[in-house]
């Protein structure tokens, strides 16, 4: 089983040492995207995993192919076309103080301005099992949309299973025309068989404020009939954290509830998801499944970047012994 | 409404991750004083703000310089003269374990030990319509307590707002005649207009233990007549924070308690006391301002350097969403 | 005097340690342009200098702001809106290995994109005595060429004083029409006073290779009257640099060739006009203003980051003094 | 008084930041050694410490005698011999996640393969009146087995004090014939006179787990005359640690349970065990004793490196003002 | 055509700053091969490599293969088995003080201790077109004696073109039977297509100070007839350095001379091996292929680590314009 | 023979990657004097050495003892008292920028306001063989002065060696009465051994300007009948260095001239002094002895920090095989 991951790789700059911008002339360099950050949790236990996306054709998108290689990600349907890269600043926070995230120009991106052909597309879906896409890619660019909505289509024509970050963001998508987007997304639920998101999205994606999360979670699984599990987590205060998931045949498990601790924020539910992904792959019970990818999610809080760094070994002692302070 | 503070600026010396000095052969390089860290929190929000110091007449001084203009604060009133600056080592503590501050000598630095010139003093109070000095400098060497009595005679002739950051340390007076220390702090509070302190400070100014802090506090009030506002902070247990405001009609205001996480704690008495100043510039309700200003120190205890570094819209952001992980 | 710059800050990024992109985790941050360049080396010397530019209206443009304040220049003029910064990255060369320099899109930046009020223009220019322009602004957007032209027009009605980097790069104007370029050239050169060039430059502009170079330069100074000197440096065999100036009367002197060491080769011409700046306001002769230029020039090859650091003192205790070690 | 340690020293490599291995291209460097690190305990109180080990005979042996010394340990006794010093690799944890150990190979230690002579055991054992062996050197290697062995034999023949480290591993012995080693342990516990140990040592090393903790205890104690305290320290869910300690005539101290907080989770045993040897070096009484042990390895967790690095002056502060954020 | 190296990965410690190891408390981490360097300068110019090698099989193992990785060569050959690596201390010279090589233990590293099974070597073999192997690993241990013909072996039987790095190295022989070594190496001579090698190097294996350079090859090419090319390079006073190359039918070409610049000494011989692979692969001249290789061996000079970093377009646009100080 | 030095120990700060202060946020921290640099030289050749010292009795001047050990001086004598260290900052230069030394104030520092009780110095002087001085010393305050003064009377009442470093520099001695300062030097040399210095420091001494470099060591060597040895070093143009030793019987030796090469310049006449004394003390010949102190300057010029970092057997190495490039 192969997957294949259509996304956005985006750089990111991170002051050293809990710094703001403005107090410091280093910044840590790591490259980052949701399909990227999936197949390094997946890479590191062993499953065969490429990404296909659009990198600058000059030494800054070369480091992000290897950076990208470094996580065990196959990068053979790597474009090197452009010379753009979108980027964004992380400010990480400390205790009380939250993270701040700002993005530069991301328009402009070799992914989000310059066309991947079309055979290189059939060619990458044709050779993997499994495709991941987010939903974001529909409304960062025309290119970017295009390229997402032709791979779930090769794919389901292929027989692909096909894994879809919901992300239904209305705010990022003020120049998108909202019916569009909705029609968009229909069509790719009508293909999809693993779906990630929150009753929030649902809520945004019908329009609705009145239903409750359970109905808007059943509703969805008995529109696209093709949709096998629909999962994903929930916060609580004093930095609680769940993970749950349904069937379409109804069954719904919830995980322990975690008391997180944050190192790193960013990147922790690309974590909870590659968990997923890789319970489903190796057949685990449902709940195996949810409780390793809620320890996986749990732990991402505590590591340095966004792409998971941690294998399944590490996951699965730290399960069984929550309390230990060294691992030898 | 322009803001002068007069003041000295000393140089930060702090080990990186959390070392002890004998643990490193790197050090973090910053600079830091009353006056420079509240002209900080202020010209981050758009005051225009003046520092008036002295600093040695060479790169080291120079480079104080460039960090207090990197602050937003206008340098034309630093005097180079001198060959010294004061120095402190910082070795940052980690959960349980304090911080440790050892600091070199402060005699000899150009603040203490270089006059600054008459008209300098007067046409830097002139071109400003608020005047902040802090109690220590009158004991930390005769220049230093020269120059603040004559910057208040000054300011107080020309009608100008005065702002007086008490701290009255016994510990550092051992070489200051006592009777002379009061008749100053007599001098300086008939002329002041905000007053930052705590109970304690003014039970060693009045040499009393048997009164209590409310009687304290509005003694003070009546005696001085000048002081608008009396405001401080309060820590209680378990890392326990809350601000409070008393007015000279007898208002009084108290902040929610925060329960702070602490990344370096310095500076953030002086985050308090650019939150306060801020509300009094901007007119804003008591409440409104204590309850910023106690924000905005709880986030200094997050925040690397002496200096606030977060500006009013993060704040704002923070004390309506307290517990968001990032700010996108 | 005071002098204002008008021109683009770009982020630069250099992984350290003479270290490839791909080697390295982490990056030295700083900004650079043209004018912020050269208003750093008058700035040290107790020039005003004041940059007008735009910057993008988030914690990264802030950054950009905070370091422009650092080199001592007044950042009044600079205009926060957008939300992108024009970025390159430099891989330092050593020895043999020539330095690399990576372009990310820059048509999007604020600088580029986004229109600033005309009041803002003449408000800046009018409160000025001299104006800095760069002929590359010509060519990197339709924004930031009516933001010269517009400058340049100002300034001229006021009688201010103009300098002009030529900067005649045809390989940058692929997207723009060669007639208008010209015609805009022709028209910043009838009312410019100080202008930095090289033949080159000039045979580019003038489409031929068949004069000399003594004779484009006289051509140059004849067609276009107000040019009170035109100047540069010349690179000869085995890292030789010296720097020329010839005057519209006819002068023409040349410094003595210097052996170059090179540590970070970027904005070594800026730290030569701004050289040649300090002379032309200080009012040194021709052959002092020269010698200290490529003093200047050369000394800039042995410094990090594009923006001259040296002062006045250092570079002229250097020229009497070319073989110490140490200065006390 | 002096100390001799006898023991291993491995050089110890951690990425920074907390991040993994594979996500650095930087390590920070330092040494460690159980004994080392409870004579650099002591030696910061004004302790006449030395350490007896092998170390390579090449600049990475070099630098561990200079590391050594740094810790204010006297390296008379350092054999230069061999090229291999074992070195293990620390993933520092944060939060909910886990420290990881790595260890390569470490039975080609000069260490662990290189013979010291004997007249300077002889030498080494005589010149000092109080010598700290570990359990662990009887199972890493035939020749630190035979060391160990030998400067028991020495020292209890020459009347010195003897301090042992438990520390029995059965995990680490598989290549360690087991009545040897129980035999081996025989011999050092008539001689030894405080011994570092927990309830589940003694469980291992009489191999039962049908007696009580107490009743383990008394019977090492009945069992082992020369031993006058047997000490350690318990973890309490919700890292909670105590310490505790039992004479030879019956008395049992336990201190308060601290809550502790973690940096660097590795050698706060040895920082527990060094505080208790402070106490009996200076005569404290047992409770004072257990409680500044227990201080100690609380701020142990705190501060970075495997070697106690605080001194008495701060640990006492510390116990009399837990609450404190600064010293000054 | 895919390329093959057999071959240990040592892990490489630098002190930063060119500092002495006792001088600092950071390394710089990486990992280093003559295979590794090989692969890595033909896989930045799109030729597949992969390595066959043991490593660790712990988190440091796993680190040298993700770094493996990120240098393009593929490492499905990679076996993780034993728990060690070999490791080296490097610290760089600057001007006149030469570079400090220290070597900790190697014997027990999983690439000199563990067996890498029979089947996997064939595979590895079968799958690739040419196989790259050094003489060292004749010497290394044992293990990877027998892997190294071993593979020789199936390489000849299978067609496979094999390059060889002679390495001839009797110092580090002592453990070796002279004879032994001898045979080995002629087993793998009468079947290596590509030798690098020096003269003295040949020297050395014909035991003889009598013969001429010129006469020491001719006996070679004669002796050995699947040698196509003998090649290396000659340093030359005063930092000379240039590549010569000799074929079976008695062609010599010979480079410029260069005067290099050195940054980082180590691994620079197999950026010459890597271009004049990569000129055979081509197809290039004889001449082209060694002035190729002798400008990537001059470069590597220049560039921090041991495996070539630079690609064909930057060597090629530095031939072409070697006094060039930036390329953009 | 073990050798005592008596002198300050300053705290040295230096931006890293050769950047201005102004220009950094970190700077790396080691501490140095000149006597502390001669006994590092000679410590790590197995001479026995130590330090006579005041530092401040906090965790800054625990830190410069840290430091003293580190580099192998016994730091017995070092005396903890006061508060304050002696302070400079070097900004390193880079090819042709010459380095930058900028002292802050040094008259408060431990060393130069705090008394060293007389007892001490007396059991100092008395347990060792070899006293170093510098004149130094004489100027920076009245303690000092007497310091040096009064460890010269006692050490050669006790029939030491005396090796003084002659360093009359005439600009810092602005608030010295310069007779006295003769007088002071006049006892000195009465009672010396060994002298480094230069022609130049004999003609400040003697005050005269029409004496040949010959006469001026002839005279020296008449006036005072202790001096054995007279030696320094001489620098020529384009960076050449050359010892030379005049002995008070008439020989005189002079080594070949180096070309140096230029890391970090300061402490190279630390390095020298140390390789004569080197010499002395193994009873080297002349030229032996001259030619390994110079070799050990010029290499000194290639290490980062003041204190002599290398050891013999690195020194002789590089002294016979100069272009070695590696080390191994």
């Amino acid at each position: 089983m192969k997957v294949l991951a259509i996304g956005e790789v985006m750089m990111r700059l991170t002051p050293p040492s809990h710094k703001m911008i403005e107090q410091t002339d280093t910044l840590d360099l790591s490259f980052s995207g949701t399909g990227l950050n999936i197949l390094s949790g997946l890479s590191r236990n062993n499953v065969k995993t490429s990404l296909l996306t659009g990198l600058p054709d000059n030494s800054v998108g070369k480091a992000a192919t290897v950076f990208t290689r470094k996580l065990g990600v196959d990068t053979e349907w790597v474009c090197h076309q452009g010379n753009h890269i979108g980027t964004y600043f992380l400010e990480l926070g400390f205790g009380n103080r939250p993270s701040q995230v700002t993005y530069l120009n991301r328009e402009a991106s070799s992914f989000c301005s310059e066309v991947i052909p079309d055979n290189k597309i059939e060619a990458a879906v044709e050779s993997h099992d499994i495709i991941h896409i987010c939903g974001i890619a529909l409304s960062t660019s025309l290119v970017s949309r295009q390229l997402i909505l032709r791979a779930v289509e090769l794919a389901f024509e292929k027989g692909k299973k096909i894994i879809f970050d919901f992300n239904y963001r209305p705010s990022l998508n003020t120049r998108v025309d909202h019916e569009q987007l909705f029609s968009d997304y229909l069509y790719i639920l009508e293909r999809s068989h693993l779906v990630f998101g929150s009753p929030r999205d649902l809520a945004h994606f019908y329009q609705t404020d009145s239903m409750t999360e359970e109905a808007l979670i059943e509703k969805l699984l008995t529109d696209f009939k093709e949709i096998e599990w629909f999962t994903g987590t929930t916060r609580t205060e004093n930095q609680g954290l769940s993970g749950w998931l349904v069937t379409n045949n109804g069954e719904r498990v919830v995980s322990p509830i975690h008391s997180i601790t944050v190192f790193d924020r960013i990147g922790t539910g690309d974590a909870y998801a590659s968990g997923i992904i890789l319970g489903y792959l190796r057949g685990w019970s449902l709940q195996e499944t949810v409780d390793f990818a809620t320890c996986a999610a749990d732990l991402a809080h505590t590591t340095f970047g966004d792409s998971p760094i941690l294998d399944e070994s590490f996951i699965k002692r730290f399960m069984t012994n929550p309390e230990a302070q060294v691992f030898r």
